[in-house]
């Protein structure tokens, strides 16, 4: 027991890698009791840590609150799994006599725990996506220690957290070393980090220029390690004729207004690009959201980089050939931004840049089409993203069939009806789309598939008895 | 259908892409009826494939029939996989009312087949890692076209076998796009492979030059695809002094003999390192053995190219420092390599890159520790393997757990008792391990588990009956 566990490591990497061993030879009792006694930690301390949060991040009491529940039904959901058993998936090949091929000996299978996980805070969920968010959540339910990279747009809420993690990890007599801090706000802190011989993964969810930096130190150490990177995206949704059969053009309008000014925008979900036809209920839908938006309560962005980003963005797709602004922000009302554009000039080649990259905060293109001919051309010219939404194709027919193939082809989620903000934590969730949504695909961030990224097959070939009697269920 | 579909295409990636779709919608029993033709075809012109693959490998023919029978068991292997169902994995959250976190909407899981893969062919199983191996069986269970990257190696068999497969092909009227075949002999044909924008995964089997070489090439795109490379690996045995007591030193040497031996030593798997304690046992292992290896019969190597490489590496053993050489090829008779050296010198830093760097060809480097305390050192000083020997680890002590804990960190398979080579293809199997011995060793090459290197979940939420009534199982 460390006499003074609250200070933050000189080396925190190293302090997981002493930890790894004991950890990934903890029972599942042991690990669910660290995950269940985080999320009450969290509780306990409520009021002052969402307090603190807002004072950081501007993002609102109630925003926050409900952001700490889903911190706390996911660490719990993890330790749920961890006792449910199977986490780390025997399977088992029992031997068959004769000659190979059908001859086979006895081959049992298990996921192990890859060693100390880098993680990397967002800045927009200072509780979901931080120390003690989704990655911690599910690299610890694997058997690995973490290693949190603050995000420099919430320290002290980080911090403060921290200080509660260390006194769980005191009380239950765990190695201080399983949940470290790397806390100093430059760059290099965080480059450190991706190449320290200790660190075994990293898990990153931020700007696209952030996460390949960071990618490529990983790829490039002496021993590679993998990068599982967020990297936010464009999320289109199209809207197909028949959307406008069950609802009324204003009630879609106020619901995509809201889901496109929640908390400033600042979401990696927020639908950036909405695919309609022209006609009349798409153009009263237009109108509608315009006014929405421009009414929309507005507060402070994260940080002033990112306001000035948004403004930079804005300016921008303003330039842009073919666009037409219709609502947009200015320095002294960091307001929504909402622009229109036709398809030929959305999808045309020259104009990929400005009009098909994620634009961090309250925006939303929407590209017209001259029929429903035109959106699934729209679709298939954008790149990948984590999520992508219909609208209209709740009845089976050609022009459904053909944009839910597209859509599978470019996202990791595809949602019908409905806006793609609000992520369920949930065993089957797949938040992490094809490139440039995210750097591997085949796993996901958020939902208990999340534990995959930090462990690793093992096949014990004719392992003895005293073996297979310890090994993990 | 073509009317001459025997000729290969000009550009085989493109046709990959236009097969993709039809056969990512195939039903199970298509894609079964499929792999299994290809299996029978393969048994069907066995004697003159089984001859061209001896006249120009010259593996033998006991062997090539054994390799052509594990091809075949493998394609009915994942073709049974196909038919048993849940390939596709799908999962399913019913939705639950209420307000989130706990209050979720109905989400089904799936995964998706990721498109065409290019598959480069390994220059030592002209059948088994070559047009139609595990890669190509893999893939195509998983719903991708295969683009086969023929190994200059064995050209003529790969040409001839590709043939068999339009036939299967164009008498199952399946588009001749789902198997292409890239036979240009100069190394700008694999890295336009990989560079093509219609190519979505790379599968690779081959030096760690050529897959470094190659990762960078599809990490570099501007859509960057996973690259599943298995570049081959030291693989270390180690030797508890309880090996001897169940069994004659002689009868040990004899069985890792063979297994060094065998092809020439050309096996990914081959023992290249026995970590052992001094003693009188061992030092009649050690005799023993060298006098088997002498005795061992000798063939052409694969190319000479290979041939030449392994004499180099023995030279640069034999100049290393505290290296004996026991058994050594020379230039009139590639035979076998045997080398002792103690451990001092073993994992002393200097010597790291002329030990541990992998031998490609019979030779087997013993490394020789003052007592059983210092076998787990050597292991720890050793890179990621593809697969782990222990001897002498089936009854329990705390230096076999010590040992299995560091061979768990450091290979895909941990194996007790018996030889390496040879890979048994089953559910559980796990061939790729840490750094460098695979570029991602949370996947594996062989085994019905190959599947998933070609997959992506993708999560429909809210989805309508439509949809869900059409998703795979």
């Amino acid at each position: 027991m460390h006499s003074e566990p609250l200070l933050s490591s000189l080396d925190p990497a190293a302090d997981a890698a002493l930890a790894a061993p004991v950890w990934a030879a903890s029972c599942p009792p042991t690990r669910a009791a660290l995950l269940q006694a985080l999320a009450e930690v969290l509780e306990e301390h409520r009021e002052p840590l969402v307090a603190l949060a807002h004072e950081e991040t501007h993002l609102g009491v109630a925003r926050l609150n409900g952001e700490l529940d889903r911190t706390c039904f996911q660490l719990r959901a993890f330790a749920d799994l961890v006792l449910a058993g199977g986490l780390h998936a025997v399977e088992h090949d029992t031997a068959i006599g004769g000659p190979p091929p059908r001859g086979r000996p006895d081959m049992q299978r298990v996921l192990v725990p890859l060693g100390p996980v880098a993680m990397f805070a967002a800045s927009n969920f200072p509780f979901a996506f931080s120390v003690l968010g989704g990655d911690t959540a599910s690299a610890l339910a694997a058997g690995c220690p973490v290693v949190v990279r603050a995000h420099p747009a919430h320290l002290r809420l980080s911090r403060a957290v921290f200080h509660r993690v260390q006194q769980v990890l005191q009380a239950q007599r765990l190695p201080s070393g399983l949940v470290g801090l790397v806390d100093g706000a430059s760059v290099e802190h965080g480059a450190a980090l991706v190449q320290h011989p200790d660190i075994r993964a990293v898990a990153f969810t931020g700007s696209r220029r952030g996460g390949l930096a960071l990618q490529a130190l990983a790829a490039q150490r002496a021993v590679p390690i993998p990068f599982f990177g967020e990297l936010g995206s464009v999320n289109p949704l199209v809207v197909l004729p028949a959307a406008f059969s069950d609802q009324s053009p204003d009630a879609l309008a106020a619901q995509l207004a809201a889901s496109v000014a929640l908390g400033m925008g600042q979401f990696c979900t927020r639908p950036g690009v909405v695919v309609m036809a022209d006609g009349e209920a798409p153009r009263r839908f237009i109108g509608e959201l315009a006014r929405q938006l421009a009414a929309a309560p507005v507060h402070p962005m994260l940080t002033p980089a990112i306001a000035q980003s948004y403004l930079a963005a804005a300016q921008a797709l303003r330039r842009s050939a073919g666009v037409h602004v219709l609502v947009e922000p200015v320095p002294e009302h960091m307001g929504p931004l909402l622009a229109t554009v036709q398809a030929r000039d959305f999808v045309h080649p020259a104009h990929q840049a400005a009009l098909r990259h994620e634009v961090f905060g309250p925006a939303v293109l929407v590209v017209v089409c001259e029929d429903a001919s035109g959106l699934a051309p729209v679709l298939e010219s954008m790149a990948g993203a984590l999520v992508a939404t219909l609208w209209g194709a709740e009845a089976d027919s050609p022009l459904a069939r053909q944009l839910v193939a597209v859509a599978t082809a470019r996202a990791g989620r595809v949602l019908f009806g409905g806006v793609p903000t609000g992520v369920a934590v949930t065993r089957a969730q797949q938040h992490g789309g094809p490139w440039p949504s995210s750097t591997q695909p085949a796993f996901t961030s958020v939902g208990l598939h999340a534990c995959e990224r930090f462990l690793r097959p093992v096949v014990y070939q004719s392992a003895p008895a005293w073996l297979l009697a310890g090994l993990p269920t």
